[in-house]
């Protein structure tokens, strides 16, 4: 940590904020510059980090050196995390594919398109049961019947399911009917959700908070990873940006970032990162080249009728289409679907 | 709701749309414009606000015309609405005051920052027992302990509290120690806090997030109102943007706007929306002058020893002269404190 | 056009809205609603585009229906534009690449880059002779003695050349020495130089400005369109937004968005875009397989004694690797190198 | 400065770094951390700045301690820099209000509004000649013709004159007709602009850029001080952010922040900040409370017969009642109009 005083700052001031590091258990090595001082700490940056030595008076600036988060680390565990669900393994060579509605409607609608996902060639099938609306009058969601129905099309298809959790209090339910369970952008920071899932053990999947940095995104995975639990697969998502002819703005910097930061698997859902359906698949060949782990789409077969982000959602034959123009992409960057 | 169609839509596709919009009950008005068609949709938007019509083939864009809010509207309730607990009004002709910690650390400290914040003329003390922290290695408040010394301080200095709720499973507890619940700027769209507190019937207040936009803090208001709780305090505490020099960016536009928009009440938290304490003074004054109905402050007998937030937090004597100057602007504008 | 009355709107109000609709020689369509009036527009919406009808009393909200750009626009010219400069064909089959310095330093250095990057699959060099810099105390740039230096390389070495220029005084001199002009982020409204380089009819790459909208984009290419001058080319160099990790964000989002919106070809910069040589190649590979026709890509033999922008250029051997990573990307989009 | 190394730096690597920074005449202090080493360099800072050290194989991180802006600094001139012009004096006590139409129309409209301000407690009268527009096909301005008007006007009704400079060739001309040269957002960055103005020596309104930082922002300023004119007025006008509802979002926390940074004066654009007229009057206030120096209004006669930005000008009855407000904040806060 690197405190820069004030042009002006008085010796007792500098001597207060010495001793205050010193307090800590840390050292100091003190540079007189030509135009003003420079305070190098020197130990475990940690001890430290949370002091408010802003509010000193002479300090002008303070400046971690050390990446706050741990766990999560690229520099932690150097190879990349591979979290295996059933047959399924999702940060290898294979990308993996999770297509489905955005709210699950009925046992029909989600059999049908269950049957489409798969044969198109995903292994996962997305659904929301329990749906955060920004609107109280929107349909929230068919709750654990809807979970229920996602169980049986699962077992009976043969694919593995992935579903939001919104409320600390459902997560155990959640357990029980889904593989994976989906923390959504807007609970990103639902700092005791996260804890309850990180107890929980059970594979999650992360997405990226509209307005979190990358650096905060990973202190979030940082909370579930210091519960015990190491399934973690993050989900770039599209951030808010002043451009308003895209519903958000696909951060496709962050997916090479992120494999440099950390050793976590990490894939990206095109259909928030557009809203619409159009930009879906040319987005979703970005992602796999840019060297993202898989993909979550809308699927829905028929997305003009859809209670929930229709505007957003492939039909099936696109779907398909996109699997196929993906599958080239993953090839040509070592990868396969 | 308005419907603008592509240059070469065919007349079945168009035929396709008015059929949909018509099986809602709705009626519709086709304008064939000299580049391209427009429907016009007649009757309850709310009927069709939720429908993907942008799936259609042949729609180009769709654009609601109505606000998507109703009890926190200005046209649902045309006169301010004033928040009265016991012998506080929030809203009413008096600016209110709220002045404290960022978190509670402990009896003696926070009774000393209660009987100076009263005495610079603050009406509610803050401070946070349970807190949301990027980081799972920072300090995450003294939770059910910290709301006790709450309540004993403010009964001995006589304050009102406040105090942030962050999991839908305290809102019973925090009902018994605090006389205002916040929301905080993270949990603006956990909606199943929010549905909780609506039912708790208790006064909150509800801070933006940092990435919502002014209609979407409104309808996360909305949610409160529509569980029957309209002891509603809208909080502005910045918004987050490109500049870094400043935590957040303070949204003074939304003061005006939100008073325009909606009969709530709406304060301003000058110190996470400023993140320096140099700067707190200046933009409460705005924040008056701009027409709020109070603010909601940091302060700490010793900021540069303050487990959290210190960087933004006034001392006692910073706050006093700070309340000094903002009444003078406050009676500028017919308000008074 | 789409006029949205108040709720409480007076026939009076409403009436004079109409009237001068009319005396503009356009129709009008009042549409009664439930909760207000709603008066679409019928005719040449250029006409009443610049009107400020939102000043008129009773006015809630006026919505334009069609965009503002004609020539730039698909619905102009369905085809793909090709711009064709020697033997370079920017915007068919064959993905340009476009490599070099930030600025250019001198003859030695200049001719090294050149040598590598054409070996390594580059048709245009790109370097900078006036340098836009955010500081006056910066490096500004050889002037014209780095045109004659960018020549004499191009014509030694066999490479088209680009090149920024910043001042519309210097708009005629550009066009002795480079092949393609660059127009700047910092100069993407900078109206006069846009006008005076349409009257040039030379090719230009106009790049993005880091706070604008695609159709604000779109609108400045449409100043160089209108003047006659259609060999344009786009280029997306990231957008500002609140990430700090990386310098921009690259809105890949933008790359299929402008596809479907013109006919104009358009490039992508990584180096700007990430600011960051270690995310240039996964981010490259992205572009293409968004749908892009070419990088603009920012290379130095010694990147750590480049004068501008060390910390994003790629040195010579990682941009040939670069570029072959980029090729298999191309081949699997149906595209070459 | 200070550089971050890598944790697997090796000692060849740091030897590269330390001896390119000795090569510069700065020196060194390394400090050998628990986990990683940290360079502090000693010297004069702008030696080493443009150097792309992040570019050296080892560095993690660079980071500068110091602004990169000397002239415009509160360090350089402890100081408030007043500038006069004529009988007015903008920075000192009493509030400079300047007003009038966007556009420049016509004679008797200007000389209407000038009359009108004036009465109002207006000195400085503003009106565009040539105006940046988006689209092409918008009013340009009237040219030199405005500026002629402008000039007539002023000199009958006893005013100043501000009016916008969109092009180097055009300063010699403006110094002619106007009083103060305005350079708007769009040129923020337009360098060559910038230094023309200093080369005249006239006073100048500097608005910041939308997509500016405050540093950025007072970098342009110093383009202009460094060509030896420091009558430069400074302007916040609102920044682009997420947010829809208003056309920019003002940063009130620049205004005192930019009295912490620099001497100069800085006033606020309330319409342009906000975009809708009745947002104007609170945030006026709000930005006199803030510590501003004067406002930049747009008033029209009959806003919606205005050629240009009719929808954020005030009418003369409401820019009177305005002034009139603000006139009893300036006062709260020991100014006066």
């Amino acid at each position: 940590m690197i405190i820069v005083l004030k042009a002006n700052t008085t010796k007792e001031e500098k001597k207060r904020i010495i001793d205050k590091v010193h307090s800590l258990g840390l050292k100091t090595m003190v540079s007189e510059g030509v135009e003003r001082s420079i305070i190098g700490v020197i130990g475990e940056e940690d001890k430290i980090r949370l002091q408010p030595l802003e509010a000193f008076p002479g300090v002008e600036q303070v400046i971690p050196v050390l990446s706050p988060f741990k766990l999560v680390s690229r520099e932690f565990k150097p190879e990349n995390s591979n979290i295996k669900i059933k047959d399924v393994t999702i940060g290898g060579e294979t990308i993996v594919i999770m297509g489905g509605p955005c709210a699950i409607e009925n046992l029909e609608t989600l059999r049908e398109i269950a049957y489409n996902v798969k044969k198109a060639g995903a292994t996962v099938l997305r659904g929301g049961a329990f749906k955060p609306r920004t609107s109280p009058y929107s349909f929230q969601g068919l709750g654990v019947e809807g979970l229920k129905i996602m169980k049986q099309v699962c077992d009976e298809v043969g694919l593995l399911s992935i579903s939001e959790v919104i409320d600390p209090r459902d997560v155990e339910l959640m357990a029980d009917y889904v593989d994976i369970m989906q923390v959504g952008a807007r609970n990103m920071q639902n700092f005791n959700l996260l804890k309850e899932i990180g107890k929980a053990k059970r594979p999650v999947l992360l997405k990226r908070g509209m307005m979190a940095t990358i650096k905060e995104f990973l202190m979030s995975a940082e909370y579930i990873l210091n519960e015990g639990n190491f399934n973690v697969i993050l989900c770039e998502r599209g951030i808010r940006t002043f451009e308003t002819y895209t519903r958000n703005t696909l951060d496709i910097n962050a997916v090479p970032a992120i494999k440099i930061l950390s050793h976590l698997p990490i894939i990206v859902d095109p259909s928030h990162a557009t809203g619409k359906w159009d930009l879906v698949t040319p987005v979703s060949k970005a992602a796999i080249a840019a060297g993202a782990d898989g993909l979550l789409v809308e699927v829905h077969v028929h997305p003009e009728e859809a209670v929930s982000d229709g505007t957003q959602s492939l039909n099936t034959e696109n779907f398909e289409a996109m699997v196929k123009e993906v599958r080239a992409v993953a090839v040509a960057v070592q990868r396969k679907i």
